[in-house]
């Protein structure tokens, strides 16, 4: 059967039915959490639905890696850094990080900067 | 490098730079678009993104097949049929559809029905 992760978001606060909230363990990384929506608890094969939420001033890691990103904004204002180029980003914008794109998220204003971000299931850390 | 789509939506509209409208191929789809954030055209090797969007009365086609789903709604409100369950869903709601698993999605109510539904590259067609 498929699961149903029901949206319980409520006053400014995005959450999940059976979804918990992660830390975000990246050294360089500042005010992130991160919940999974889809992936290997619900039995996805081939890639993975996260949410991750960066608090005003936060940043996720500065990274470069050989796997990909699919991102699209739910909430917020933020900055992403795509090489060498920032451009800022809200509702709806859609982003794609192909592999070994050097790249970072920054909330910029008041709200939280809210994103989904897809993962292919084989994910590389390799620098 | 990668490709940055802006949300272009205004007034009831979801629309993207650089992502053209595609009519949804189904015999049995009705009022249905579709829109490719993200795949083979942004060089994506193992995931796509599409936006979908389904008009008042309208649903997707009943569909079983062998690649996988991961949906979140983005607008509107509607019905989601996985196997013989029909549950209701609306902004922020996560499914996951597996392999092989009867599905449909239908919008209720005036507004339309959108959500994003990733996909692997390698998608199976087969019943």
């Amino acid at each position: 059967m498929g699961t149903i992760h029901r949206f319980v978001g409520a006053d400014g606060v995005f959450d999940w039915e059976g979804v918990r909230e992660r830390d975000y363990e990246s050294p360089d990384a500042q005010r992130v959490t991160a919940r999974w929506l889809m992936g290997p608890s619900e039995g996805a094969p081939h890639f993975a639905v996260r949410y991750f939420e960066v608090q005003p001033e936060g940043s996720t890691s500065l990274d470069r890696h050989g796997h990909d990103h699919g991102v699209v904004i739910l909430r917020g204002r933020g900055q992403v850094r795509l090489g060498d180029d920032v451009t800022e980003v809200s509702f709806g914008d859609a982003i794609y990080v192909p592999p070994y794109e050097l790249h970072q998220f920054r909330c910029v204003g008041y709200e939280p900067l809210g994103f989904l971000c897809v993962v292919p299931a084989r994910r590389s850390t390799v620098e």
